[in-house]
């Protein structure tokens, strides 16, 4: 039984999603855009995390090409929609599809795009396609519930750490879980070892999503590939930020509030003072540890699933990767 | 076997929908306007269709009520997403989801709400599952193309009826067919039957929606509910106009211009000249016979279906009523 590496996954993705013949069609405005996206690629992630799902239980892997075609589209157009929400001029060092286009646009592609995933996911083996379907939607829920979440916590004046868990939860981890649930299930793997699959999934996201918002603040921008320090500019509140608040004394909490809300000269100054916080709160250790609990519930739950360790070799591979470890 | 009326097909639909204890949770946000939009009622026509034609071929209705509510919420998720794109302010005679709240919340809303569309067909009986998403996702995506052909002929110089026609089609026709099908489909029909009562609806929406631009000019306000002329104040390619582009000779042709594009101190006036040009023209005629002509075709593919006249009956005396008609 052949096991398929995420590199060669990707590869079986991004041939899949840069050939569809059936989208270059009229009203040309309503696809273009669709194939526009299609073409600005990606890491192919989730996609790839339901092929070596499925082929963790299968060599057969092509039987969930389409449901994780459709999990790329899915979740092209919640960028789609998004960036129309938070006004985004660039995706993928790209514009973005309202701003080469129109909101109208972005809008009604998004849409059908949204449309397309559920065409694609119905390609999915019938023997598994109600609970497939069943994931899919419930996951497409939760993801607008977290993007609504994350709307409302703009104006929030205050946001608890388990809310802000569950947000990021609900917009980007439940995704991840739902991949390899589904590929899993496309592959033929039962219930249990689906659920630790989904598991997985959901730590994995958590982790790395606490790790995006460290990342903004202490990563090296040379190995990044952004600048650091943009959540703090635009006062996100982040792990980070909502931990400091939490840790606080009334000092520092004024400390903090004074960064925020001062004009300083330029955002250099501003990114030194709260990170200069963060630092006497040892709020990078705090998210440290959190991103290593989470990481290591992934890969019990990874352990779990009952299924010779080599196979699962390619999974855990990936998760180390978008960690960034070595092991 | 009971065969229902459309009144108490659309009683059933009006408690489904005005009951949904599941939507009423957090983040209120993305659900009160889901909620706010069911409560503006409307006709229920598409899921009293569904409902009478699975009534056609089973007692049990229930077995396409969700299904049924899915075509309504998918309908609404449409209006949602149109007025955003229109900026139409009002809607059944209340706010619009995003004069009341915000674009961005009405995008997510409709968004949420085209998933629990989704998650109500997954509803459908299981032994018809596939065949109901695959007509209903495609359905989906033709009522996407619609809107996006209605956006692009606003800005068209020229369009030929049978682009205007297959614009209707897709934009309003096709969802009509589509709710008769998944519910004949549920009810046991075969696919025979069912195409049928595809035929039927998809021939009867034309009919409706070129009675609709008729109405617009003819109609008594007082009967219509709305006031007449408001496609010809905003220069709107009805069925009316293009008929009549094509029919005027060079110096009707330029008197039509000149009239939508002359200053009117009033709109009466603007309405009166472009009136009295169609009527010159005989548009009225010609969209009175096109009218026929589709109705026809609709009555004539209901007569195919193979079920005792007295079942169908309901389904007969509902289009009849649409296009206000006795008989």
């Amino acid at each position: 039984m052949p096991v398929y590496t995420f590199e060669q996954c990707s590869d079986i993705i991004a041939q899949t999603l840069n050939n569809p013949a059936h989208l270059n069609r009229e009203p040309f405005g309503l696809y273009e855009p669709i194939l526009y996206t299609f073409s600005t690629g990606g890491k192919y992630i989730r996609s790839s995390l339901a092929l070596l799902a499925c082929n963790l239980f299968s060599d057969k892997i092509d039987q969930a090409l389409y449901p994780a075609i459709a999990l790329e589209a899915f979740h092209n157009f919640t960028l789609i929609h998004d960036d129309i929400m938070d006004d985004a001029p660039i995706r993928r060092g790209k514009p973005t599809v309202h701003m080469k286009w129109s909101a109208n646009t972005a809008l009604l592609s998004g849409d059908a795009m949204h449309v397309l995933a559920c065409q694609y996911m119905l390609r999915a083996p019938g023997a598994v396609l109600q609970p497939v379907l069943q994931m899919f939607h419930k996951t497409a829920m939760e993801v607008c519930e977290g993007q609504q979440w994350d709307m409302d916590f703009e104006h929030a004046d205050y946001i608890s750490i388990d809310e802000y868990l569950r947000m990021i939860e609900l917009k980007t981890s439940v995704l991840l879980a739902c991949s390899l649930y589904i590929g899993g299930l496309c592959g033929g793997g039962d219930q249990v070892q689906c659920d630790w699959l989904y598991q997985f999934g959901r730590n994995l996201g958590l982790a790395f999503q606490i790790q995006d918002d460290l990342l903004d603040v202490y990563a090296d921008p040379a190995v990044f590939g952004k600048a650091t320090g943009g959540d703090i500019v635009a006062n996100k509140k982040t792990f980070l930020l909502i931990t400091a608040m939490n840790k606080a004394d009334e000092a520092m909490r004024l400390r903090l509030h004074r960064a925020m809300s001062t004009y300083f000269p330029t955002p250099e100054e501003k990114i030194a003072e709260v990170t200069a916080i963060y630092d006497t709160l040892h709020i990078r250790e705090d998210a440290e540890k959190e991103i290593e609990r989470y990481f290591n519930f992934a890969l019990d739950a990874l352990d779990k699933v009952e299924v010779d360790a080599p196979r699962k070799e390619e999974i855990r591979k990936l998760a180390l990767r978008l960690m960034k470890r070595q092991k």
